[in-house]
């Protein structure tokens, strides 16, 4: 009885382990059918750069935080132009990226960023390799 | 007796997925101190453009499986212009990114692709955010 148990709960903590390995390890990601990769190449009023960046990254972290179609979401500024943004955006599919429109957060950045932003160019790419290591 | 066996297991099984969230949880990643972030801007001489493509994503996929400070190669092509290639590279540090050009991987990638690409640009960018979400 008492060997029983221990064999039971020697099994439980294996699936366990095994359990949060297959959770976590995450191999690089090849691209996955129906996700939407764009590109968004962003120039900012230099004047407000610090407010824009703060109101992307908000923003961006709570998507990826609590959109579950929301992959990734990479901002980085060019250090010699840094009024130019780039975002490399992973949604996982076109029914996430359009929910991703409707969410407050999304919306608030919006509204809080339009007179900030002085050009957009949305740019539609294709994956060759998406590859993040697993922290 | 049968009550606090119970509650033992509520309480594992609640600790149980509190690990799980707790290892496989990943807030949006802020930059990390040291790290390099690069933006690779490549044209590609479109008769060679799927080796290209090949040549690219095993160098990427090997690098960060094998380095332990290449964080992350993003690389997508435009779906318009196919033969203009980009990869959002981050490394842990300097020291991390010398490495990873002294690599195997990295040579030979260099080798393969030495006359497919007809220019590189290297843009150094500051993340304003880098989040992907855990799998």
């Amino acid at each position: 009885m008492s060997g029983s148990r221990n064999f039971r709960r020697i099994l439980l903590a294996t699936l366990g382990v095994g359990l949060v390995a297959w959770l976590c390890y995450q191999p690089a990601a090849a691209q996955q059918a129906g996700q939407i990769v764009r590109v968004a190449r962003i120039v900012v009023d230099a004047a407000q750069l610090p407010q824009y960046k703060a109101a992307l990254k908000e923003g961006m972290e709570t998507a990826v935080r609590v959109e579950p179609g929301v992959l990734a979401l990479n901002a980085v500024y060019e250090k010699e132009n840094p009024t130019h943004v780039m975002v490399l955006e992973v949604y996982a599919s076109a029914a996430a990226y359009q929910a991703h429109l409707q969410t407050p957060h999304f919306k608030k950045y919006k509204a809080t960023t339009k007179d900030m932003v002085k050009s957009l160019e949305l740019v539609d790419v294709e994956p060759i390799a998406l590859a993040t290591k697993a922290k």
